[in-house]
Formats: structure tokens, C-alpha cells, sequence
């Protein structure tokens, strides 16, 4: 029997009128930097304004209309999916198409993200608009709206979240040595899809023995041993949301070095979430981890950031990584996870969601974290 | 019990002798262009030249090294998987440390794909490398390489392309009324990693009804009726080769136009594959599939083109549609998958896996394509 919270089930008509509201905000920044239209042209972007799902197209978001440019394959699902947005069959090569498109519609000075548009992207799209048309680097005006989730976003976000929480218990649950880490990674992507996650929100890893050393392993062939860590880094998609959480587990008795270096990040983690709130910076909250870790004498073996923005994409804004100034609002989501990995030895990592609130900070997953033994 | 037809039976030495002949072959490639050094940032490209797999770095080919900046989450890994490449582990961002290094080497002429680097990526390389360093477009030179597959190659991908058939074969037998899409995508990628496979090449296609009229649908919660068309497509990573197949089935009696509809389709594929031959160009294929919907009348249903190539990427060179004047050669794998989309009533696509050999053609997707009627 299968608990369905498939994307279907969210509510649509709620979504409608956020979409709008969000384009109205996009055009208010355009107008205050001088722009006739903004091109959008990454698909977490022109979801967030429209509700389009389709795998390729461009927008072009002006004072007053929004214009999908797309293809055979995506028009009828772009009717299906949007309301208020016209769709245009997209003739040619996408780029060019959206040149002429510019060309074509009189717009002056129109903004594009440089870090959303390849160098050969970005000459089509100039050679299209013909020389009326200026085009200029408008960064970010989509993702810092993203940073921010509503009522709605935090919604879902806490549905993915608790999700992940199931599949990564049930994922601990199943741990045996003698699995393939590949055939873990089979059971936990199958679990969370028949739970109603349309996918996972990355290729989950499960990296075991002196392969969890590595913090971003794929799982492979290898077979678990018994006195291994393992390390499971997963996340779900959910009505479009992503969810990411690491949890380690211990097949046997952990060796006294083991539970130091396990407690120790646990600490860290714990500290970095304690470090979240609104006016807090990112920096803050990896200096909050570094920290403990660095009383450990472990600060050497984190050898990444303490985390990253959560959203529509897996890695969003804010960067929560040394030195970084942007402060945490209210509706900010981040990751928080710590690690330690030591070559030839192995790793722990420990990685909960957390989300900015007006009273401080609520961690959306909530599985427990102290040091299972198997 | 598994089948497991993992990375890690797949010959390592063997791959080994041929990074080594890719980067030659590159450096080659470089030399008769004036540059002496190329950035590849593109991870298949990196992969291809080195084995590397992992999900950041950027490599610089020189005329004799080749080195691979990335960072501290995937030194190790670097080391382990390559050979006769210089690891550098990353300090600060990755295009400003990209910048610098060609600084430090004093390289004065670099090439980068424009397709590859994003303008903001391409502006922090160029100040990071200086005014003595010029970077130059230097298009498609490892794509190039990539589009002729190899023996090694050739004998993974039809590894993949098996792999396919039997996930699609088990996937057709399990179809049921009252299934839903998410739940039969579901299906198909548990067992495709239980065959072996890292992992879908792409989100598997389940499309029913008249969500079939939606080219690239992807899997919603909808239950499958009777009666109903459903397009499955789907594709697997073995080896890091992609394989990309789709199947069309009917839940029940089709009624005579969906029969004649599914006829052309299936003569059209037909025509197509047999189009395929060395010095065919991938207009002439695109044409042979297209002329045959033409004279069922159908030619505007068919709303996308023909094909593509296959191979690290599931989308890359060459491009098999309207007018395409590349020629194939011996070596290039294409798809071949013409389709019609009927809104309001539903679809029929069929594809296939196409090697140019010497002899003309091999597919490698071989499961029957006759109308299935359960």
C-alpha cells in the first residue's frame, strides 16, 4: 500500500496567484534598474515564476507580461501547467529564437544573469536582438526572491523534508554487511518514490569503509563490511522542493577514536544550527561548526563548507561557506553539515535542513543524530 | 538475486591506454590551432580525457600535461581515478583558481568552449589569468573526439543498451490498469539499478493517455486506464555510457486509428535506422522518418526531431534533425525516434540505440517494436 503525496496534490490554485505576485516583484526591481524585460533562462527560475515544469525554454519577463518561448515538445505542457504567461512555439534554435523575440518586441535594455547564460548562448541571444536591443548583466534578481521561501515554499519544504526522514530511517533500518552500496542507493531512490517523491533530489550517496572518507562518493559495486561508517547523503523531490540529510551509521561497535570524531561532529552540527537566525550571518554559522571541531583538533579533516541554500535546486543561495557576509532572513533554508574525513580510515557526516524563522530557527528534518551501532 | 553488471567489472587498464591517446589527440588538435593550453570544464569532457567522475574541477590540457584542479571533496578521488593527470587541489573558487593558474604557467594562448563556460565563469577565468594570457573560443575539439565511439566504448554502451531492454521488457510485463505513471517510473529505475546500472541516464518517461501527447512528460501521480496509449522511455548509465529507449503500449484493443497510426510510426523508425550508414548526413536520416508520417499524412504531429547522439551525455553531437549537414561516420551512435502527439487522445513514439559500424548500422536496443496490445 503506498502512501501517494505526489506532486498532484499540492495545491495548485494557491500556487496561481503566488506566481503572479512573484512576477509583479520581479517587475517592480526591473523597473528600479532601468529594464524593459528580463531573460530567464534557468529552469528552477522560470518555474518559480510560472509553474512550468518543461525541460527547455527561455522566459522573457517584461513591465507588464511574461512570455514562455518553447518548443514543440514542452508548448502543450506549458498551456497545461501556466496561467497569465503566453506561450510561443519557439521556431529555430532556442537562443536566437529569443534574439528575434527582443528584436521583435521593441525592448530596449534587457537584463540576463551571466552565471544562467553560456558565452555562446549569450552571443546568440545579441546577434538575434539586432543592435536596439541592449543587453545587460542583471544578476540575480530571480534567486535573491528564491532565497526567501513563503508559507507555501516552507509547506512543501517541511512535506520533502519529513520524507527524507522516513526514507533515511528506513534506509538504516535495511543496512547489512554484505549489501552493495549500489543496491542501497537502489532502495532508498525506490522507497522515496513509491512515498510520492517525483525523484531524488540528487544521485544519493552511499560511501562505506575507507570509500566514506571521500565526501561526495557515488555508490559503487563494494560490498559493506561489518565495522564500517557509512555515510547516507540523501534528498527528495516533492512538489518540485528539494530536501538533503546525511546520517552515519556504524555497522558494529565503533572503536573509541571512532565515537570521538562522531561526537565531535555532532557538536559541530548541533552548534551550527544553534548559530541560525535572522541577522546571523553565513560565515557565522560555519565559524559556529569550524569551531568545535577545531577544540577537537578535527578542523583539518572538514574539508568543505558547512552548508548550502535549499529550494527549487539542491544547492541555491546563500552560500553558508567561510567569511560569507550575506545575513540569514526569515524564510532562509540551508543545509548544515559537518564532517570529518579521514583518508584510509573513513568519514562521518551529519546534515539536517534548517529554516530561518521570525522566532530563530526550525530544523525541518528531525531524525535523530546520536551514533547508531549496528 | 542480482545480475550485477557494475562499473567495476568494467576493464580499468584498458581504459587506462586510451585517456592517455584522448589527451594526444587533443594536444594534437591544440597544436594546429595555435593554443597552448585548453580549459575543459564540461565533466564528461574531463571524464573522457581522464576517467575522473567527479562533479567539480576544471582541467587544463597543455602540450604535454594535463592537469585537474578540484577540490578538497574530491582530491582523493581524483587521485585514485586517474592516472598521468597532476591533481591540484582547488584554493577559492573554482574559475578564479582556473584564472590563476593559467597566470602562474604563463600559458599565452588558451582555448575554452563557449558552449561550456558561462559568461560570468568565463570573466573570472580571464581575471584570475591576467592580460599575458589571452583565451580564446576553441569550439567542440573534445565533442569532436567524442562523437566516434571506440571499441572500448562501443562495448559499454551495448552493455547499456542490453541493460535497457530488459529493464523495458520487465517494465511492459508489469503495466496494469490503475498503476500510477510515478509509481511504474518507480519500477523501472529500482530495477534498473538492481541489473547494474549507477542510474537512470534521465527521469524515466511514463506517459498515459492523453498525457502521451506530451513529448517529455514526466511521471505524475495519474493512474493508467484502460484503454489507454502509454509512452515509456527510458535509458541507463553503465559504465557512465547512457543508453535512451522508448516503447509504446496499449492497455487494451487499440481501435483502428491508433493501429494505423502506430504502423506509421513503426515504418518510419524503420526507414530511419535504415537510413543510417557511413556518409549518410543526419538531415537524410531525419528526412527518412519524416517522409514516411509524410505520406500517412501524420508529418504534423511529428513535432520534435528524429534524434541525437549518445554516449557519456545523453544528449550530445550530433544533432539528427531537419537539414543537418554533419555526416555520420563509422563510430557515432545516434537515436532514431520519431513519434506522433495528438492532443486531446495521446502519443506513439518508438527509439532505438543506432551504431554507425562499417558495414552501415548496428542497433543496439533490440526489443521488439510490433504493437503491444495487454
Amino acid at each position: 500500500m503506498q502512501q501517494n503525496q505526489g506532486d498532484t496534490s499540492l495545491p495548485d490554485f494557491f500556487m496561481t496567484a503566488d506566481y503572479l505576485k512573484r512576477r509583479k516583484t520581479v517587475a517592480a526591481q526591473m523597473k528600479s534598474r532601468g529594464l524593459d524585460g528580463l531573460l530567464v533562462t534557468n529552469r528552477a527560475n522560470w518555474f518559480y515564476l510560472s509553474g512550468f515544469t518543461g525541460e527547455s525554454g527561455g522566459m522573457i519577463v517584461t513591465v507588464d507580461t511574461t512570455i514562455l518561448i518553447t518548443d514543440a515538445r514542452f508548448s502543450l505542457q506549458a498551456k497545461q501547467e501556466t496561467h497569465g504567461v503566453k506561450i510561443q512555439l519557439q521556431k529555430g534554435l532556442l537562443y536566437p529564437a529569443l534574439g528575434q523575440f527582443l528584436r521583435r518586441e521593441k525592448l530596449g535594455k534587457v537584463g540576463f544573469d551571466p552565471r544562467q547564460l553560456t558565452v555562446a548562448e549569450c552571443q546568440a541571444v545579441r546577434k538575434g536582438a539586432g543592435t536596439n536591443c541592449k543587453t545587460v548583466e542583471a544578476q540575480g534578481i530571480v534567486e535573491g526572491l528564491r532565497r526567501r521561501k513563503d508559507a507555501g515554499e516552507l509547506a512543501v519544504m517541511r512535506k520533502a523534508a519529513v520524507l527524507a526522514d522516513a526514507v533515511m530511517e528506513r534506509a538504516i533500518k535495511m543496512l547489512r554487511p554484505g549489501m552493495r552500496e549500489s543496491e542501497v542507493a537502489a532502495e532508498i531512490e525506490y522507497h522515496m518514490r513509491k512515498l510520492g517523491a517525483s525523484g531524488p533530489a540528487f544521485e544519493t550517496i552511499v560511501a562505506s569503509g575507507t570509500r566514506a572518507a571521500l565526501p561526495h562518493a557515488r555508490p559503487t559495486a563494494k560490498r559493506l563490511r561489518k565495522n564500517e561508517l557509512v555515510v547516507l547523503d540523501l534528498g527528495v523531490i516533492l512538489g518540485n522542493y528539494c530536501s538533503d540529510m546525511t546520517r552515519t551509521v556504524c555497522l558494529g561497535r565503533a572503536p573509541g577514536r571512532v565515537r570521538s570524531w562522531y561526537t565531535a561532529v555532532q557538536e559541530a552540527q548541533a552548534a551550527g544550527v544553534a548559530a541560525v537566525q535572522a541577522g546571523a550571518s553565513c560565515g557565522q554559522v560555519d565559524a559556529a561548526t569550524r569551531e568545535v571541531l577545531k577544540k577537537s583538533r578535527l578542523e583539518q579533516y572538514f574539508v568543505h563548507s558547512t552548508g548550502h541554500g535549499l529550494g527549487l535546486e539542491v544547492h541555491e543561495e546563500p552560500r553558508v561557506a567561510r567569511g560569507q557576509e550575506f545575513r540569514l532572513e526569515s524564510g532562509n533554508v540551508i543545509t548544515v553539515e559537518p564532517g570529518v574525513y579521514v583518508e584510509g580510515i573513513g568519514g562521518i557526516r551529519i546534515e539536517d535542513d534548517v529554516a530561518v524563522s521570525a522566532k530563530g530557527s526550525e530544523v525541518l528534518t528531525r531524525l535523530k543524530r546520536d551514533l547508531i551501532e549496528l
